[in-house]
């Protein structure tokens, strides 16, 4: 097995908080094992393009606290291709690289899979998403960080809804699972809560609507997954509720990309930072195609495939618990 | 003149941070000037249905960072018309009520003085509403705290717009006034905005956003008023740039209702209530038909009448600023 | 065994965001299982003064986001007596109560087991405390917040200090435990943490702030825990810095209270939604004697007794990581 | 007088939110103007060490919003000495700059003017403290964003002052003047307010405290002005109260550093954004020795040395508001 002298770093797919401060803590991971590393711009388009940069650990200073990426991010039409791929592992190749550290989703993860089965290079995964949708972490990173930012604009959305006994539908982002919807929604409160995982039915909502009214609620807030199944988007499920509770004023939000933005929580930062060394410490060890990631509070390992194609179903207990909390 | 002994304070129309700062604010200066005072519920609809209830300094302990109105507002078509007026007027009379404050917009400030005319019930207005959009005070209470939200939110989309090298069209409100636009717009440091006040042209901000390209910026904020007259909504606005500009990935972001709540900002605190002690002075000493307002930091009156009529124009040396700005 | 038909729910010993959001959840939980519900104000000293108060899933509305504790708090001598003890009793049997919540920290818990021994009351403890220093569950209610209180009020203290290349001495809450000051400090990004659990010396302090010095820093933050086991407090930590190092303006803030307030994260109250139905859930089951916490994500119970002695050790992989992190 | 075709720009004295938006603007306004534009590192040390950079519109990207200063500040003694003086006069010939536009306080605008008179060189200032101590403005940069950050800390403390029927005094920033403090506490309902401008006498606290509980209110924030004349600091407050009032558990708390950093409200970014406008534009025009600053919510200027010796004084009416509000 080949020496690891040189380890890449990049930032794949959508972008996530939590993404600089991994960044951040491969780098300074590397610099602690005395292990060279470069930073790739623009995930594997960046590669490809050979858009690659040394990086020291004073390269990485007062970004811990940063939303974004500083090596920015992209989707690569290109790295599906063979020819893509073929110039990507040349370019890797002339910066004398070992290894590389995919920080992404499971798109990048499977980009990642195909790279490593044809030119058997070095790949270990950092699961970046708000989505939480992949298997083997019990918290991707920056999920931490979309649900507070959800639940912080749902408050301020209920100051409203409760100044003017309206019923808000509030959708929130998470591709097709629930997670953010229903932690979200149980932090916020909302009286409803609808997530792919689960199909209550149009009719159901309207009973349950319909009864929080009956018990003294003059203002609710619904919390729709973006990836809901009812069949409806967000304004058309308002517009069948407000025909069928027309003493109801409905209003929609759409919180939208701000959700992927802002300043990491601290849970966000610490598991970025655990992650980053881990996969530091993987490659140098010679271990390939793994996903760090994070079960009962100690960092684990998984196997790309697995974290790929596992899925990450939803806490039905915390379902019961929702169900409990609108009583 | 009659003495006043009792003040009847109400929130009207769309609701907006500083509210419960105001209501705190009349309600601890009756309590200072031994005058009664009584609180109205859901705004002049809740003055018809007789939704009064008594306040004392301690009905408003630990209200004033909050968020939405705890006398709750509405709209009313009843006090639209003259019956629904006269039962206002029992009501007050019921409830010896000897005047009224008024939390809210242009549009309460209307209902307020055509009151006024049919049964002379003196009447001080406090601008309550996020827009900014009141002649005779340099600020409405809300303006300064949504100011903040929208710019904290355009703050995070910006994270994830120069990760993806991506251009934003982000909604702000505003009505038809483009202040929260042009200050939030120049606050979040966007690349243009767009505000009902001024007419671009759609050719002059493709121009603009082209040479903001060439000049190195991989990625842009839009800011757009909701009262924009391009004669093209966001979503339209963001697709005709799309087609002209294929290079950018455009993404629309609409940032609602979340922008009329959340906790007020220490200057609407203050501005709260330094407006509301104005109001209760203001009718003790037999005052009517006045709005109160802030010129140059100090507390000012305003005819209510002139109020509605006068309009607030928009500051064109800030868009000279924002123009120089986006160099 | 007694049928559980009416429970009370306490807080006590300091407070923790997210408190409320837990009372909800019990409150909540007992409405769903049709078994009554009173709250007692001030902790066990309410209890023993007889200030109890029915509540209803309406009594807690609009509660689940707010810092602080609706029910109060306060530490009590009284019951540490046999006396307050029997009082207190009384009043339990007085007002029907069959069982008690209690939601606080080991001495909150100490005391129930002691009343538990002596009356055979059936009693379940929640842990809220933002110290996390409780055996038995990976997060106490209120730790997540406090640690992003701590981290952002770290990140306005790092924009003057590498403003001005100062060294700064930032003091975080945590009792005997180090919880917060690793998780903060390494979600800050500090250059130094001093934790209760691990004893440096000052004088590899002072070597490492030399070195971190020497690669180029020219501001540094060192974040001490408030149980630090140096035998210096943190301005005569600071004082002997500056006298070892005169190269530095060194500054110290102490956070204080701050940090046991604010709106609860998302976190924290998805956590005290999940404890709070559990704690009503064993009661009814006729169980007693317990704490729940969260295990691997999934809620647990622990006799309450070893959750008092039991302690918490420092994640040490976590200390590793944060040394990497100052490379 | 001569052409100014290249202008420096610095950060001096104690640093505040919006420098960097001020920063940003100058280089704009410059780049605009077509006219060269350097920044000087770490005030007038740094000039006097010639620590001076290139700067063109795209070196302020991305920093609109950020706490601190990228510029660096310092105080300098070298400057109050002519041969420092000497040496930067040397330093800005050597870099063919025309003219000084200095983001700081009084201190900072006082070397300036003497500079001035020396070197007949052109120096405009932009008046840049959280302490908001500056005469001929309304507004200085960073005092907006300094109370914000003050109210939510005061907010927090509040959280857990009323869970345990607690008094506290909480020390606020702010120099020889009570502006923070006395909107700060009136912004956060502070029951008392002590600031330099006004010595009540501890008595006269006393009385007010004592009456604030019997009508009452179980807990109490007292707002301390740092520069408060009572002869006693927050701490000897603290106990003197606790001695005179022990039903009160008293509890002490100073926000510090804090207050200084932190990301600009909207306020702050578009204030910093006129001023260094008008700044550039004053000096193309050819005028020197005078600040910029907001007067009615318009940009004024006044001369340098006015602003040093003018003073600013407290609003005695939002005193007198503050007094109602805690009836």
């Amino acid at each position: 097995m080949k020496k690891v002298k040189k380890i890449a770093v990049m930032t794949s797919g959508g972008d996530s908080p939590g993404m600089n401060a991994a960044i951040r803590s491969v780098v300074r991971a590397c610099a602690y094992y005395r292990t060279e590393c470069v930073g790739i711009y623009r995930g594997y388009q960046g590669l490809i393009e050979g858009d690659l940069v040394p990086m020291t650990a004073r390269s990485v200073n007062n970004i811990v606290h940063k939303g974004g990426t500083i090596l920015k991010s992209a989707r690569s039409k290109d790295f599906r291709t063979k020819e893509g791929r073929k110039k990507a592992h040349e370019n890797l190749l002339e910066h004398k690289v070992d290894a590389l550290v995919v920080i992404g989703g499971d798109g990048s993860f499977t980009g990642g899979v195909v790279f490593n089965k044809e030119y058997n290079f070095p790949i270990i995964g950092i699961p970046g998403t708000i989505d939480n949708d992949i298997f083997g972490t019990s918290h991707t990173l920056g999920y931490d960080t979309a649900l507070n930012t959800a639940v912080e604009a749902i408050d301020k959305i209920r100051d409203t809804a409760s100044s003017h006994n309206r019923l808000f539908f509030v959708e929130v982002m998470g591709r097709d699972a629930g997670f953010i919807a229903l932690n979200a929604g149980v932090g916020a409160g909302a009286e409803e809560i609808l997530i792919p995982e689960e199909d209550l039915g149009l009719e159901r909502m309207l009973e349950s609507l319909k009864k929080s009214r009956r018990t003294g609620k003059s203002s609710s807030i619904v919390v729709v997954a973006e990836g809901d199944k009812s069949g409806r988007n967000v304004y058309e499920l308002a517009q069948y509720v407000e025909e069928n509770m027309p003493e109801y004023e409905v209003r929609v939000s759409v919180l939208g990309h701000m959700q992927r933005g802002g300043s990491p929580s601290c849970f966000d930062r610490v598991l970025a930072s655990r992650l980053g060394v881990k996969a530091v410490e993987l490659l140098i060890d010679g271990k390939t195609n793994l996903m760090v990631g994070l079960k009962d509070n100690k960092v684990t390992t998984t196997e790309l495939e697995k974290a790929i194609k596992g899925g990450h179903t939803i806490d039905m207990d915390l379902l019961r618990v929702s169900d409990i909390m609108t009583t």
